[in-house]
Order: C-alpha cells, then structure tokens, then sequence
C-alpha cells in the first residue's frame, strides 16, 4: 500500500544561553525536517550549531525558522516591522544559519517564519512581501521553498514571485470550517492526547481532510506535518505521529 | 615610480536603529576595504545590508568585523567567553554578513576582528584559536584571509591552521617600541592631525617604518592601513591619507 | 502681562552605549521637563543617570519616557505586548529612572509613554489601561501625573483610575482638524522652521489654538508644549520656542 | 537548645520570556532570602514581578542579585565594565527591583552580585568599588547590606565606606584550605547530594566550620547560607539543609 508520502516538520534549537526549551535530541530522531531557531525569537550561535550538527548527523533537513527580533516575547507578538527592516531581518537570519550549517557539512534547505510572522505574512501582504524578498534575493539562482499554510498570503506572494511553496498541516492544532489555525488562546486550540494528534495525522496524509473545532471536514492539503516542540508531551506526541504515520503506510521523508 | 601597493581599510556600518556613527558614504568612497560591522556591537540588519550595497557599488571589498556580544559596550570590553561559544558567535556573524553581501551581488573576502576581541585575539592564543576554527569552518575549500597586526597571537595562531593573514598597520595610532598599539586611554594614543597621519601612512607603505610614541622607529611590514570611521575627522583624514600615498606612487587597491 | 504658563518637554537621554542622539545638554538649559529614556527604545543606565545629574543640576523636572523594549526600533514600532507583560514593562522602567534620579537627588516626577506606546495608548484602551496600571502601582499614595494628548484613550483611563494627566500639545507637528497629530510619514507632519514653531507655541499658550494642516483652526487646551530633541534644528527651535514664549509674557515653568 | 541563626538564600527568578530556570514556587516556600535576577542576566519584568509578589506573600526577603549585562551568557563570564557604567548599571538594577518589589507591598533589602559580577568583586577592588558605590548612592540614608564572601575585596571595600556587608556560605560547594570557593569548572566543585549538601550547612551553621576539598577544616562564620536554584536537584536540597537546620536546633530566619 502506497498511502503517500509526507514530512514531519518541528521547531528546534529554541533555547538560549542557559535555558532550553523543549528535547532537540529526541525530537531529531522523529522529525525529518528541522525548523531551526535563528537568533532573533530564540537561538544562540552555540545551540544553531549544535542542533544543526544533530540535524546533519541524522539526515534532517535544516529550514530557517525566522522571526521578529522579540527574545523577551519568543517572537509571538505581533510587530509593526517596515518591510524593508523585516527583509533585512530574513535575510541576516538565514545567512547566519546557513553559515552554521555549512560549516557542519549541511545548509539552509527551505524557510519557515516563526510565530507571530508566521501567523501575519499568512493575512498581511506587505509583511509576507518583504520575507518572500527576502527569500528571493537570498539564493539568487533559484530561491528556497518556503513552509506555509496552503491559501495564505504568504503562498499567493510566494507564487507571484516565482518563491516555491511546500504546503503544511498542524497535527495538534484545531482547524476552523475555512481550514485556518483556531488563535491558541482559544479553548480546545491545542489538542494534546498522542492518540488523537496521530489519528488526525494520518488523515491528514491519507485522506487529506481534518475534522474541524465544530465537527465538520475541510480539506487540508500538505505535504508537511508540523508537531509541536516546545510542549511536555512533544516526543511523546511526535512519536505517535510517526509512528501512525508509518503504520498505515506513509512515507516519512522530508519534501526537500 | 613604484612605491608598492596598499590598501585603505575602515570600519563602516557601525550604527545601530536609529543611530548613526561616521560617513559611512563618504568613507567608501576613499577606502579599499570595508570591515562592516556585523550586528554583535553594532550594525543591525537594514545598515549592514545598505553598506554591503554601497560597497558594491564603488568595487570596495567587504570585509566581516566581528566581535563579542556587545551592543552596551561597543564591543570594547573584554570578554571571558568560552572558545566554543566564541566559535559559533564569529560564525554567526560571518554567516550572517555574507548572506547580505551576495544578496548584493558581493561576499564577504576577509575577516577583522572588532575592538576587543581584536586586541583579546591578538595576545591570546584561546580566543585567538576560537576566531581562527571558525574562519576555517565557514569557507571549507580556502579559508578568507585575517586582517590583524603581524606577530600577534592570532596571525601565529592562523599559520598554524592554514588560515592566511594579511597585515595591517594603523596610520592614526601611536606605535610603542615594540611595535605594538599605545592602549587608546594612554595620552597620544590616537592622532588626529589629517597631515600627520597622511605622513606616517606614506612612511609605512614605502619604507615600512613608523615612528614611535618615544621617538624611534620600529618595522610595520603591512599590505593594509587602517583609518578610523568613528571619529569628527574621520574623512578628512582618510581622504588625506589617499591622496598622500597616491601622490607618494603608492597603488591603492585591495589585497584580496 | 500674564499670558499664561507652560511647560516646555522634550525627549532626553536617547543614545545608546558608543551613540548619541541629540545634544542634551543644549536642550537641558532650555527645557523645564526632560522626558529621559528608560532604556527600552534608548538610553543606558549611564546616560540615563547623566542626563538625570544634568537635569537636577538645572530644576528640570524628570519625567519617565517609558517605551515598548524596541532598541532596534527606537520604540516606534507598535507591538501586540501583553497588558500584564506591558503593566510590568513600564513599572520596570519607572523604578529604574526613579532609583537613578533619586541617587542623583532628584526623583520621576511624572510619566510620559514613548512613539508606538503613546500613540497606541491614545487610541487603544487595553494598553492604556496596563501604563495606568503600572502609574498607580508604582506610588501607592499619589499616583504621578501622565503626560499626554487631552481627550485620548490614555487621558481617559487614567481619569477612571484616578490617575492625573497633563495634557500637552506639540510645536512642531501639524494637527489634524480633529486636534490629532497628522501621522509622521505623511508630508508636512513635521514642522522644521524655528519661526514658524514659535509662533505656534505662542498661539497655543496664549488662545489656547493652533491652524491645522487644512488651514481651519483647533483648540489645544495644554500645558505643556512639546519640542522634539532628536532633530537637526532641535536646539534651534527650542531657543525659538523659549525666547517666543517669554516675549508673549508667557511664564515657562514645570507642571509638576 | 539554641544553636544560631542562619539565613537560607537562593537566586530565584531567573528565567526570561518563554523560558524558565528552577522552581521558583517551591524554593520560595523553604528560604529566607530570595536572591531576585534584575534584568540583566536574567528576569524579564513580569517574571520579576510575580517573585516579588510571591516572595511578599511568603515573607521571603528580596535581595537584588545584580550583574552584569549578558543574558546570553547568563552573567556567567567576565567583563572588563568601566566602573562608572558598572555603578549605572547596578544602580539601574536596584532601582527597577525596588519599584517591582513596592508595588508588591515589599522592597529590595539586600544586594548579591550576581555570578562573574560575584567573583570578581571578591578579588577586583575597582570594580567592588563600583558595586558599593551603587549600593552607596542608591539609599542614601543607610545603605542596603551586601551578601558576599567573609574576607572578600567587595566586604573590605563595603566597610571603607560603610556600607554593612553580611556574611555568607555556600552549602553546595566545595572550599579551598583558604575559604575559598572551588572554581565551578574543577571536579568536585559543586556537591549534589542533599544529605551531605544539608549535614554541611548544619556545621557550619552550628560550628562555623566546613571540610575543605583536600579534607581539612576551615572556618566560614556566616550569617546566610547560599543553596543554587537551578540545578535539578535544587528543591531536594533546599528542603534537605532546611529540615537539618531546624532540627540541629538552628533558627532559620532572614537577616535583615
């Protein structure tokens, strides 16, 4: 049986200097892509390497996880950046590591906003204007793929500029009837039973539908599924996912 | 006439947000190599990309200026950072430099340390070697050069690892007889007559010789001179400085 | 002839480390409250206390410049800051202005939010609550007065809380029809003729009017008037604004 | 029986935005002092806030554990601080502390560097200097004690100018034939076994004495014994040398 192939995508190297946040270790060996901190939410040059040496050593794709410069607000908070500013911004953050994945035999293989960018380039056009610049001039020849939510403003400025798209789902999150994200300060936002999030995900890859926070269906078509970090339950939960996804017949690789 | 080959370096891009410091515009139009500062004591991303352009533009080569984490500070306090964190902070900012400079159709072609750690890097073997692996990590096939004062730590240091140096000599500095820089707290540390300086320079590029702070001469063999951005007569003097040793048959170019 | 008292503020202390933004000692001998950064959008612990030595040096009046944790941005970007992170912020700041001026023989004598903050807390009563929050919490006894725009979202929380404000007016912005500042990137917002700013100040310390950027004219009812340091012109029309002020029998003094 | 006094302190507060160090709750519930982190190498303000407030709930003293400004490297590394930046700085840092503990209902009333800030102003006189002077200028009327060690540069500098200084030990760490602390990186240096950790204390609380790393005695009179909060085992041996404490008949109580 051949029921697709998907990518498992999580955010990682998010501490800094002393604190940590969530078990890179544990969570390179289920993941096949790593969205990498950058510095700028969470990130310190010493924790990039090392997680980009973990990646590398384990065939994980590297993805630049770009953000806002907002250490105290882990880079949630929405920010009035200039578009230039916020262009600058991408761009330091994806030299700065694919410089540390280079140097440990890796590189930057596709970009993933973090946060609060990730949720305002997917409704604002100007902000996801300046990251797909960003993007573009950054790899002139021909640009990364960048991970996204299929529909958002993101992918259609992306598409305009010739930026490929990788399209991706939240395994853990709930889905409104449009098939968008429900904000994380509402009840049921975040689902945490392993069983629950697995099931979710092979539906996700297999049917390519999700039941949504009021019970219906709606379509989510993704190549990517996106597991949480920075949560209690993060290797437990990914280790479900994965293994879900293997047993009803998935091909777990990264799409790049 | 022939008197040799020289070139002029500055650091530029040493603002920071809404703060400025010197001309950086008029300066590359005078220098031959821009040490643009990288974002750990100055430069953040929209001012090190607009230098990088500038750069560009006028043919002037850019190098990276690194330095310890330190916006506060300027990156003029001497830091105890540990060698594998210094690693992976030079790393970044190499990195993070360069993915701006070939946004702008340019890359980074050497290396200069910043204030302290230049003067750290320059008498101390540990931090010297933490500079040095990570230059070696960024470009795997050939290391970019070091600029730094012949004879220090860090041009021994490189030797040993195959990282090339290239010297330089400070035409604003007063030089002690051994042929090291009087520390900038010492009175007549740092000259500021435009003729003066002019002079010195002309002197070390075709004789290879400086007088120093008590009178004497010492050897500054040395393919680079080094004018300060940072202070009111920052351009006045670059600009005599050039026109000095262009008079004095010297070819102002690059080394790289 | 009495023609009334004003109060003459302007933003102070805004450098940062190696940078400077402005001459604040010009300014410190021609204004009677300095508005000093708190180190959010500028001004470190030693400019800060500098700049409070100055100003008890001269009477001035010390008020809390408190701002979104921006240096990047200089506090002109709006961020979605949590209220309770945001009431946290801006206590931390007053505390840490307070112990610096009180070391100095001073002490805050009143609050005034900077760029984005006082902008989104003219219209946005969610943050305006957390700043008034943070003002009342910081001297149980007798709240400090905020100064601010009269009929603002901010002016009217703190009302509810009991919290006094002042209200100011600005020289050198043009005013809508509505008695709003015409937002800084539109053409004519700012007012760069020291002549011209004068006369405006005396209009509004006396009649209590100003001509809007439509010709009409608007009441500002203030009594304190605003002048900008961080501009080219900003000593000069200071010296405008003061001498004009004196000329029309205006008394310039603190409001506090 | 009664067998002394002895203060319980740790450093609490230590986390930054997204990231925690430690359980604060739990070790507020067994200590006298808490040592709270200011900003500066950790602490953002609502974390600082919510320590005040759970410290004044508890009766738990607040002591600002000042530092250095390094949050990447959590304060822990050394710095060549001017000394007038470094009074600024530590007074910034009591000043921010104290306005969050007031408006808990408490206040600031010790100081204990923090980390490298700790250990050099143990050794280096210029910059014990600094942090007296700060502690000195921040209440003028009598100054706030400083918790450092028995013998250290920062005690004898504190005394020159009558500043009070209280005495201090650490449970958890080895010591030198001299009184010293072993340096963190040398085997040995910090214990983890509660039983041992809590048996030392209690020595040193009742006999004013502790066995050395090379297995001698040495005498540390104090009147405050330091237990860390962020190692895993933190809880366990705060509750250890607490419960010893009381039960070896020692009044465990702040010593302000």
């Amino acid at each position: 049986m051949n029921a697709g192939v998907m990518d498992l995508n999580a955010d990682l190297g998010e501490g800094y200097g002393i604190w940590r946040l969530g078990d890179d270790v544990a969570l390179l060996d289920l993941v096949t892509s790593a969205n990498v901190a950058c510095g700028f939410h969470a990130g310190d040059p010493l924790i990039i390497r090392r997680t980009c040496a973990a990646a590398v050593d384990r065939g994980v794709a590297i993805g630049a996880q770009v953000s806002y410069r907002d250490l105290a607000g882990f880079g949630r908070r929405e920010m009035e950046v200039d578009p230039e500013e916020l262009c600058s911004d991408v761009l330091y953050q994806l030299g700065a590591l694919d410089g540390m994945a280079r140097s440990m035999g890796g590189r930057v293989s596709y970009v993933k906003p973090h946060g609060a960018l990730y949720n305002r380039a997917c409704r604002d056009e100007e902000q996801a204007e300046a990251v797909v610049a960003a993007v573009a001039a950054f790899t002139a020849a021909a640009a990364l793929p960048i991970l996204t939510l299929p529909g958002s403003a993101l992918s259609r400025v992306a598409a305009r500029h010739g930026v490929p798209t990788v399209a991706e789902c939240f395994a853990d999150r709930a889905y409104t009837p449009e098939g968008t994200l429900v904000p994380r300060r509402r009840p049921g936002a975040v689902l945490h039973d392993p069983d629950e999030v697995a099931a979710r995900a092979v539906r996700m890859a297999t049917e390519g539908v999700v039941t949504t926070i009021e019970g219906g269906e709606v379509r989510v078509g993704a190549r990517s599924v996106c597991v949480h970090g920075d949560t209690p339950d993060a290797v437990r939960i990914a280790t479900a996912v994965r293994k879900a996804l293997v047993e009803a017949g998935v091909t777990v690789e990264p799409f790049t």
